[in-house]
């Protein structure tokens, strides 16, 4: 066995933010170093209670949580967040008991900034939320995108209408300026958008099958999973959830159940495409320089096993 | 026999632009009724100079040319033209005599609408151009979009990269304030995009049996042809050319030579994906009201038969 991949996990939880997490307490390639919370369904705040809360759930308080960015990179403090899709709580409306543990003094940017310097290429940012936290380590640190190993995000809508309007995906939407940054930062990029994830589809069967479980993390999201499906009967009248984080954590546990594209990915910061992420893989010589030219390539993914996803999340979710 | 359609082209030849005149010309299911000119391609003084020249080697200097705007929609003045496509005289560098013929006294916007007026519901506009004539004639009658038949664009990379950068293609970069009026005006519209025309390829083996041909227009083309090959070779490293123009014209001819989906088109005006077309099909219920919201739908197209097409072009086109 080799050594398991050092993994931070900056999350907004978030109903698939919980199962993202106790997916990679359940995931023996990787070991969670950390997590850092920002905004997106839920304001930071109310992010960091809830990953202090499901640490607590799974008894793994041992892992700090480091509280990310109340605002956007570029300072703004009318936030989308979704807490129709997540419940106010963010985590289906249960009403759980405040945490007893409380997060570490440094600032996520700082905590991901010590960490990448720590350990130099060895840890994987597995970004489930805006990309706030990772822009602003950029900016407190240049070499960071040196530094850090791999950042894992889930963002983007590549050449597929958006989940927040036709143009954007959620999390890009929530700081374009934040994305735009980390998409043409140079570090070793690897971005899984909606186009994979609304491949990769949890069935109300799945979910009954969870409820009957014996398994700690699976009787535990089977109560919370209930306002998701109901999210998804809504809004896109489906029987169904969407698995996007477990999708984009498995993607650093598991690379290969995925293929990737390599292109330049920009992000349209204004305009009512505000947030749409424009991927070009340079096989047309334009005539004019263009705003692609010249800037690092980051990985897309592209295809999915939609199936072995589905059941690696069942399987370790439901395990005992 | 039904009636041939009554066409207008809106036009910036341009060398698919010639093809694409030449084949109208050439189909018995359509008439054409007049040319209206834009700049794109060139400039719209020299598409006017194009438009009556290539209406003298046909022999059909009966079909009025009015000329159209030399400025975009929003009077920008600064244009994009792309002659290192087709040629600084925008057909192939072959040093044309001037014609003879002049255009009329009206504007393409007043000649639109007039027709539109004298023939309500039947006339169609082929529209190979930025769409400034158009918006134009939306704004000198706003009952146009009623009284014309259907416009069947040229224009917008749906879901796959552009051809002026990354984000947008050309018609549409070309005045893309006159594309999202026309898009959302309400007129029966039918964009076919290079993601349709990109599949319709021209091979250098058809360039020479048209080389070969005896027909007019064939021996006419060929000669253009060779800057247009030469272009794609730099550009596209491919051996052949999109037949942009003539796919657009046969659409109007032959509409079951392509599949259609419908939706809302809006078109992003501002920032690195000015240009832009962005496709939505209302099947998601988003929790926000967004730009693509109570818009009316237009057809956009989805797949061709690349292999019909290419040869009913040939056909028509070396057919003495």
């Amino acid at each position: 066995m080799p050594e398991p991949k050092k993994i931070i996990i900056d999350t907004d939880p978030g109903i698939d933010d919980a199962m993202a997490i106790f997916l990679a307490l359940r995931s023996p390639e990787i070991t969670v170093v950390g997590l850092t919370t920002i905004y997106g369904n839920v304001y930071t705040t109310l992010a960091t209670r809830n990953a202090l809360h499901l640490l607590e759930v799974a008894g793994r308080t041992d892992i700090p949580v480091a509280e990310g960015s109340h605002v956007s990179y570029m300072k703004a403090t009318k936030l989308r967040v979704a807490d129709f899709v997540h419940g106010v709580d963010g985590l289906g409306n249960q009403n759980f008991p405040q945490p007893k543990s409380k997060p570490i003094e440094k600032s996520a940017a700082e905590y991901l900034v010590e960490q990448a310097n720590l350990y130099p290429g060895e840890i994987t940012v597995v970004a489930l939320g805006p990309l706030t936290n990772i822009a602003l380590a950029i900016q407190l640190d240049p070499t960071f995108t040196k530094k850090i190993g791999q950042i894992v995000l889930l963002g983007g809508a590549f050449a597929v209408n958006g989940n927040v309007n036709p143009a954007s995906e959620a999390n890009i939407f929530g700081d374009p300026e934040a994305a735009d940054i980390v998409f043409t930062s140079g570090a070793d990029v690897v971005a899984v958008g909606i186009n994979v994830t609304h491949q990769v589809i949890m069935k109300d069967s799945e979910l009954d099958n969870m409820a009957e479980s014996e398994g700690k993390f699976a009787k535990y999201l089977s109560k919370i999973l209930d306002y998701y499906f109901s999210y998804h009967r809504d809004a896109y009248s489906m029987k169904g959830v969407y698995l996007h984080d477990p999708t984009a954590l498995l993607a650093a546990v598991n690379p290969s159940l995925m293929t990737y594209t390599e292109g330049v990915v920009r992000v349209q910061t204004t305009g009512i495409t505000r947030g749409l992420t424009l991927f070009f893989n340079k096989q047309k010589r334009f005539n004019e320089a263009t705003e692609w030219n010249n800037k690092p390539t980051v990985k897309v993914a592209v295809t999915v096993d939609a199936p072995a996803v589905v059941k690696l999340v069942m399987d370790r979710l439901m395990n005992s």
